[in-house]
Formats: C-alpha cells, structure tokens, sequence
C-alpha cells in the first residue's frame, strides 16, 4: 500500500474531478435529499432545497438529480452529532456495539479518551482502540489519556509519560490529549503533567482540561499553560469564569454527571459559539432508555434552548474545536452525515446517513463489518489478570482498619471509624482492592458501612481508574472465590454467595468491557443487581456503580486502595 | 542550531514553567496592563481588570503585579488586528518599511500573498518575502500564490505548479493557498488548479477564494473543491451565497476596492461569526492617509456595527480561520499582542504592544532590527530586468492595432476601435508592454484614448499580474528611452520627456518594492504623478495605477500583453 506523494495527488485529483462535477450538475449525485428542510449552521436558520452527495461529501444544496433520490418533504435535515468528550468503555461493550447502540440516535463522531483501558494496558490499550475502531460508520477520534496512573498512589497497569504516548499523535484519528485532571500539578509547575501539555502544543493539537470550581490565578495558570476546555462545570458561574478566559466549555450531560439544566443558559447568542455536548460517560441502561446526544438535545430544547443553536453546539462546535472541518455542518465539501427528524418538537429520528450511507432507517441498523484487531492485541486484552488464587486467608486481618461511610446517591464517602471484624448485623462489611495487574499480591483492606450486603460477596474489576479487583463481603471466603472467579473470566462483575456464583457480567476486554451486544450485556447487569439486592444490598445502592469508585482516592474521604485506606483530605493512609 | 526532540520539551517545559509561575501570582509577571478595560471576544463584553504579560504570552487577568506596570484606566485595551488577506508588494515597499507603517495602526499579524513577486521570480519570490519578514514586530503570515501566471496569456518570469510551491507548507508561517482566482479552471476540473487544491488539502491547509459573483451549483462547486473563503464580495446577496454554503468573508477595504459600505449588514449576531476584514492592496498614500484595519474598524463603527464584533471581526475570527489559535484575544495563553485606545467614537490608538513589548506610543515606533535576507536572494530581486536596450523602432508599428478605450475611474476598458500612429490631438496615445524577464524580446503594442498625455512617456514595471514594463506615450522614441531608463533602475515608475527623466520611482526590489521608507516613496510617488499631470494626463486618472492594469488580461474589454492587444470578451487578439 506504499504511493508516492505524486500518486497521492493524482489519485485525489480524481476523487476531487468527481466531487466537482456532481456539484457543477455536469453528474448525476450519487444521492440527493430532494426537497429538504435543512439546518445551516452558518446562516443560522432552516434552509430549503435539495442536497446533493457524491464520494461521501456533500456536494451541493439547490437542484440536483441523482442516482439515489430520496424525498425529504416535511422533514428536518441535520448534521449527524458528535460527542465531544466520552470514554468508550463506560458503556461497557467494545466499539463496535457502542456503535450500534448510538448511531441510531443520530451520533456520527465521537471523541473518546481511552483513559480506562490504558491504566490496564497503558499504550497497548490505546492502540486496541485504535485498531478496534477502525473504520467504524461512527468516526472515533481520540485524545490521548493524559493521567495514566490517575494519581501516584493508585497501582495501575502502566505510567505513561509524555514520551510514551509521544507517537500517537501521528495518527489521523488522534486530536490531542486529553482531560489533564492533574489541575494541581499543571498549577504547580510539575514536570511530568507540563511536559505532556508542552509535548502536545509542539504537535500542534488540543489539550482538555477537567478542573472543576478552579477560580482566579490559579484557573488562569492552568489555562495560560494551554488546557483549551473544560467539561467539568457544574454551575453556570464555573463556566462562564472559564468560557471568558478562552476556554471551551463541553456541557457535559452523561450517566454520572449532568450540567445540562444548570448550564443552559449558555445556549444564548452571546454564549452559544464556545459551547459543545458531551456525555464523558454512558452506562448500559442510560445509552438504551435515554439516547446520546439526541437526548441531551430534546432536552435542552424542552429547556428553552433555541433549536437552531441546540443543533451548531451539538455538530458545529466540536467539529471546529477539535478541527474537523469537514463536519458539522450541511454545506458543499461537508461530510455527508445526516439526521433525518420528523420536528424540533417530537424529535423522532428517522433515517441517519453516514458519508452518504442510510445506515439508520426507523431505528434499523445497515450492516457493517467490525474492525479487525491485530490478535496480538486481541489476546493482550483478554489476558490482562495476573494474580495468584487467594483464599479467606489472604483477606483475613485482626488489626483495626477505617470504615468507608457510604453516603446514599452520592459516591463521597465519611469517615465512619473504625472497626476489626465483619459485623452484618451493623452493616459493617470488609472491603478489599486486589492488584491485579503485576502479581504484586498487594490486597488493600478496609471496612464499609452503608452497603448492606448481608451475605456472600460482590465484587467488580471496573474499579477507577486503576481497574483493580474491588471486593465487598460478609465473609472473607466468598471474597477470595469472589475475585478468583473474576481472574477466571478476565474480567467482569460478579455476586457470590456461599461458594457459588449467582450471576455474572463477563468483561474479557482488559477487565471493563464486554465482547457481548450492549442489550444482553445490559440484561447480564441488571440480573446482577437484582442478584446483589437479594443479598442485602441497599435498594437506593447502585451494586456496581458504587463500587467502582471506592478505590478513587481523589474523592473525599476515604477510600480503600491496593495500600489499605486512605484519608483524601488528610492525604494519608489510616 | 540541532536540537533534540527531549531537548525541545525541555526547553518549552522551563518557558511554560515561567508562564504558569505568573499566572499563578507566584512571580511578578513581565509586563501588567493596571485597571484595563478590555474587549473579550469570548463573553462578547468589556471587562475590567489587570493583564499579566509573561514571555510575551497574556498569562491572567484578575489582580496581578508586574516588572513594569502600566496604568491602562479609562483606556480600552483590544486584541493586535489583522488583515487576512493583503499582498504586501502593494505598499511598494519592503516588508519592514511596510510594518513600520501599520504597527502604529494596531495591525500585529498580516497574511500575505506574495503573488506579485512570485510573477516576477517565481518560488525564489516567495522564499525572498519569508526570509524579509522573519521576526518582524507584525507576524507575517503566507498563503502561497495559487496562479502564477494569473492567466495562460501572460508572460511572467516563472510558472508554479503544484509541486513547485509544495514545500513551502513546511514552513512554520506558511498557512495554505492563496486566492484561488482560476475558479473557471476550478469548476470545469482542470488539472493544474485542483492539483493545488488536493496539495494544499493533503497538507492540511487552508484554501483562499476569489470568485466575484459565482452562483448556484457552479459556487457549489467551486466552494465543494475545497476553497474556504471569498474576499471578492461585492453585495449582501453574493456574500450571504457563499457564507451560508460554508465559506468565510473577508469584508475588504482596500485601496482599489472597497466593499465595507455594501456588506457592513454582515456585522449583527447573525453572520459575524464567518466574517473578518482585509485590504487585498493597500497602496503608499491610502496607508500614510487613512490607515489600515484600525480604518475598516472605525469605517464600520460609524455605519452602525456594534464595536465589540467589531472588534472580534477585526482580531479573533481571522486568527481562528487561519488556525492561528494563540492570537485574536486577551485571554490566557494568548499572545500579549494589544492596541490601546481612548475610545470606540474617537478611536485614537494611544499604544501598540506586540508579545508584551510596547511598539508604538502616540505614534512614535520603537526599533526593531530587519531581518536578514541572505545575499544571493538579495541580489536576485534587484536583477530582474533582462532585455536589450530599446529604440523608437522597437515601438514603431505601421500597422492598424486595437485602441483601449479608458474609463474614468475604471479599471475597465471599451473598445476604442483601431489606429495606426499616435495622435496626441485627439488623445490616441501608443502603449505597449515589453516582457522583461526572459529577454524574449516580445513587445505587444496598441493604441490608448483617454490617458490625457501631451508630450513624453510614462512608464512602469509594475504591471498585473506580470510584472512586465507597460509604457504609454506620444513619442517612440521617450517610450524607448522610458523603459531603459526602468531597466536601469532595476525597475520602477518613470516620467519621461524629451530624452530627459522628469520623475522616477525606483522600484529596485523584483521592479514592484523599494528600499526606501514608505513616506519617501510616497513622496516620489506623488512628485511623479504632478510631473505626469504636467505632461498632460487627465487629472481624474491615477497616472501609474490606472496603466498598471492595462496589461492585465482578464478584465474587459481590451488589455494590451507582451503578444498584442486582447480582447478579454472574445478572447483573441485584434
């Protein structure tokens, strides 16, 4: 596949004759939206007319005829969505599911951070999802993640620094680097997170930031180091002080945060130009009952948001942040990505067109073939469990260790004491994070309160961002079997009671993510959960959810690392 | 000057540590602006505060202190303005004479297209303006010549093709392609000019526009090849055409054309977003008598449009056009480029800073060193005139020829019918154009009504687009002398009478630039137009501008070249 630069041009030259010709009228299209009501972006109204596509791009909107004419009488043509900030293993199943579950509501490019995936498989995770989404009829691009491990006290499954990640910036899916979480060394001067951001400027690509309630000096310092958005405000203040100083704001409205309501207000004139969508994460059960980012958009209407603007800051405004400039709009040399919708009020999405492809048409998928995975990669990231088998010994221990206090809805924690031994009957259960990466045996243990598991184990290997195995039970053997089963699957969740399994959710891909459809893997969880509520569990507990965050230690107060407990506020382990 | 790619992150590692050491308040930051009111083009309003300065970069607003601090109270600070698009050839002088003379207007960026000089010496042309504008106190960005020659018809001193201008993109200042005026060649898919819009594109480039009232699915076409802006806009309908199909405008004002007036409705919430100003040519007397950007801006204010998009037109939309995300703003991380004026109605610009160095205070600029061009390129620009010495014979043609019929304030020409001798009572003056940079000897005559001269010749080398020498006269043999006498001089203007020079221009640098200061050219210039007037030439003729067109053969009706006179509607010689 080696071509000269003058092959190159000639072979584009051809392409481009094509284009030139369909849109001069010279060709037939191949596919014309005859008679649509189209958004544009640029004149910031509903424009009317045909819209020509030929080799994917959009070619022309007046009269044309073409090969494929499909009539859009009393439709609303849109540009195809973009999510400009997401994980993709939040959703738990591989690319090419997470696909199927969000091209039907109208997604066309997402920008993900494979932050959970490179703390187990540091850059060979990265390049798994690269080779997995190759291809795929929703661009992927990718910033690379910029805090691997999240913290220096978490035992993650790699440390890249800047060099590490330094290659991927020639990929043509690659933008930039991602949320620099690390807001407190970035302020401080650190070499490590400022040598990325500078590693970054001199490939000439983004950087996002992630600081919520930074203010004054400081946020000036972390943003005059060269962080160009934020995705983390919650309030309309945060934003603006952010959104004044040059940053982009991504409104994020997602599984398990959402600033849609509070943020709003930003879809204004004045506002509107600085602002995008993103969702950061989407879990199983949210990606199925609500949607992407139509759903951020129905609602952001139903909030008084101008649809017109509603619609440049859900295409537009990513597309030129993370300059992608032939996307986000209905215009000649545009992508011909489309969303086809009855009206701003019910927003049904009909048809969804990828570079000219029906791919969606009432909620049926076009097939399409799954990117090929190299199998070294493949077997990589099935094999990403190492650790020896453990018995109750292994999670037996007299001394007194702190009590995570679980706080119902939120994932803070008090610091609820101490205790020594499992106690059910006050709800004191044991807690424990398994290394699981390098066979170090290191087993961090604590206590939990507020849990209320009353029997057996649970425990999950999406623990943040580190993806240890997380473990909660009533009895330290149905721990140790709880997590020798997860080390049989590679990976996944399971509830465990008197030496049985009761259910499962294997997630063979490095430990988080599913090679299963979104739907089963989604019937697997929820079956999981009402496993886990029979146990004990608290109802207004989410089982796993929870869970994975225990073992976090940036959240406050305490939490339980491979190292035993740690104080957040204290920065110490109790 | 080797230096690793460590090497290079460690050295931007130390000046990103600085940068944030001042933003963060931990060290006095370089230079601080006290109390400023100033334009942010993000939240669209005027805010207060002080803005820190370190290396050069804007590092914070808010309260800060500095090594030297400037009181800015009842003074508004704006962003450095730029012209997106001017070929700096057109102020007939060099670059550094050029910046001496917008700097104190607020003009901290340009881009150029160096097409003049790229007409007479081809891509040494281009090299020649890169190296002349290296580390001037205005950035000087590149769009590289699209069509050199302009058309098929002339003769200039090079022919660049895709391939010749190719390298070029490396170059750090080099932001894409310039003016693509060959949107015929474009829409019917030639060769030659989509070659430069794949090349351009495989370089992730920009690409300029220039179609004056290209329509319907042709505009489709041209826009669908790739071409991103139009600076030809000459009405609200033909701009409104091609922003809403994706291009950005470039309202220009400008010496020869001036279109503010008819598009200043552009200026609302509505299209100000897709819009930025430049001047394509600014000439020596415009400069020195209205100014540059600064005039478009208080030009637009007093027709109604608000100051702060005014203002964002004038800095930050070009910026973002042209990718050149760390200017157009006062925001951290931004460059610390600022104009300081008492207020949008008087507008009197009080202090220039570029990257926190103060340039200019009440009109008085700083030093600067010019930049050092190496000396064969040096040599090459001022040795661009090869052909023999001429004699009244080489002018002297019995045959009947076409008469360029003048327009008053035209640029345009009728058709005047044929002549076969000069007849300077009823103003049948003899021009011709003498190709001048091959020594092919071709000289192209015809006849002129309109021009006014009595006695003489007037000549000069600065000719669109090829440089050629155009010389009109009512005698052979001052046509003769006239054009050594510009030979001489390496190029230049001259008036000519009687065997003796009554005024002259040198022009030495390519025959279109001087060495001199702009005020000293300008001064010669005028002198030279009085001795022109003198001689007989209409006073409603702009003696040297008005020839300089003649020989450009795409404007209707007649236009003489170096092969005879041209008939642009028919497209043949007569």
């Amino acid at each position: 596949m080696s071509e000269s630069y003058a092959g190159k041009i000639n072979r584009k030259l051809l392409k481009k004759r094509r284009i030139i010709n369909a849109a001069a009228g010279r060709e037939k299209a191949d596919l014309v939206l005859k008679n649509a009501a189209y958004v544009n972006v640029f004149s910031n109204e509903i424009c009317h007319g045909d819209i020509a596509v030929a080799e994917g791009l959009i070619v022309g909107m007046g009269t044309y005829s073409g090969e494929t004419e499909v009539d859009m009488a009393g439709k609303i043509v849109l540009p195809g969505f973009l999510d400009a900030h997401i994980h993709l293993e939040s959703s738990l199943v591989n690319p090419t599911e997470f696909v199927k579950a969000v091209l039907p509501h109208g997604t066309t490019t997402v920008i993900t951070d494979p932050h959970e995936i490179a703390n187990v498989m540091g850059s060979d995770g990265i390049e798994y999802m690269l080779q997995a989404t190759e291809g795929l009829p929703v661009d992927v691009r990718f910033m690379l993640p910029s805090c691997v491990p999240a913290t220096p006290l978490d035992e993650s499954g790699a440390t890249l620094d800047y060099r590490a990640i330094d290659s991927f910036y020639d990929h043509p899916r690659v933008q930039g680097l991602a949320e620099m979480m690390n807001f407190v060394g970035i302020i401080a001067g650190d070499d490590q997170p400022v040598e990325k951001i500078v590693a970054a400027q001199a490939h000439h690509k983004k950087i996002d930031g992630h600081a919520p309630d930074l203010v004054g000096n400081d946020l000036n310092a972390y943003i005059a180091a060269g962080v160009y958005s934020d995705h983390e405000c919650h309030d309309l203040k945060d934003a603006i002080a952010k959104l004044e100083r040059g940053q982009f704001i991504m409104i994020r409205e997602g599984t398990a945060a959402r600033n849609l309501e509070a943020l709003v207000p930003l879809l204004c004139d004045k506002y509107s130009e600085r602002c995008m969508f993103c969702t950061d994460d989407k879990h199983p059960s949210d990606l199925l009952e609500k949607g992407h980012i139509d759903y951020i958009m129905k609602k952001a209407i139903a909030l008084g948001a101008d649809p017109i603007t509603t619609v440049k800051v859900a295409c537009h405004n990513a597309a030129r942040y993370f300059l992608l400039n032939n996307r986000g709009a209905i215009a000649p040399g545009y992508l011909a990505d489309f969303v086809v919708i009855d009206s701003f009020e019910h927003f049904h999405i009909e048809k969804v067109y990828k570079r000219g492809k029906l791919m969606v048409e009432e909620g049926i998928l076009a097939d399409f073939p799954a990117p090929k995975v190299e199998p070294y990669l493949t077997e990589r990231a099935h094999s990403t469990f190492h650790l020896p088998i453990l018995t109750a010994e292994d999670f037996t221990e007299s001394r007194p260790r702190g009590v995570l206090g679980m706080v119902m809805g939120e994932i803070t924690t008090t610091d609820a004491g101490y205790a020594d031994h499992i106690d059910v009957e006050n709800d004191i259960l044991k807690i424990a994070v398994v290394e699981r990466h390098k066979n170090t045996r290191h087993i961090g243990i604590g206590y939990i309160k507020g849990y209320g598991l009353r029997s057996g184990a649970v425990a999950t290997s999406i623990s943040h961002d580190s993806h240890n195995i997380i473990v909660v039970g009533a009895s330290e053997a149905d721990m140790a079997q709880a997590v020798n089963r997860i080390a049989e699957l590679d990976g996944g969740i399971v509830v465990w009671n008197e030496g049985k399994s009761l259910a499962e959710v294997p997630l063979a891909i490095a430990g988080i993510m599913s090679d299963e459809p979104l739907v089963t893997v989604n019937a697997k969880l929820e079956g999981a959960k009402e496993e886990a509520f029979r146990l004990g569990v608290s109802r207004g507990v989410d089982p796993f959810m929870t869970l994975s965050f225990m073992a976090l230690p940036v959240i406050p107060t305490l939490r339980v690392t491979t190292r035993g407990v740690f104080d957040v506020i204290s920065q110490s382990y109790v």
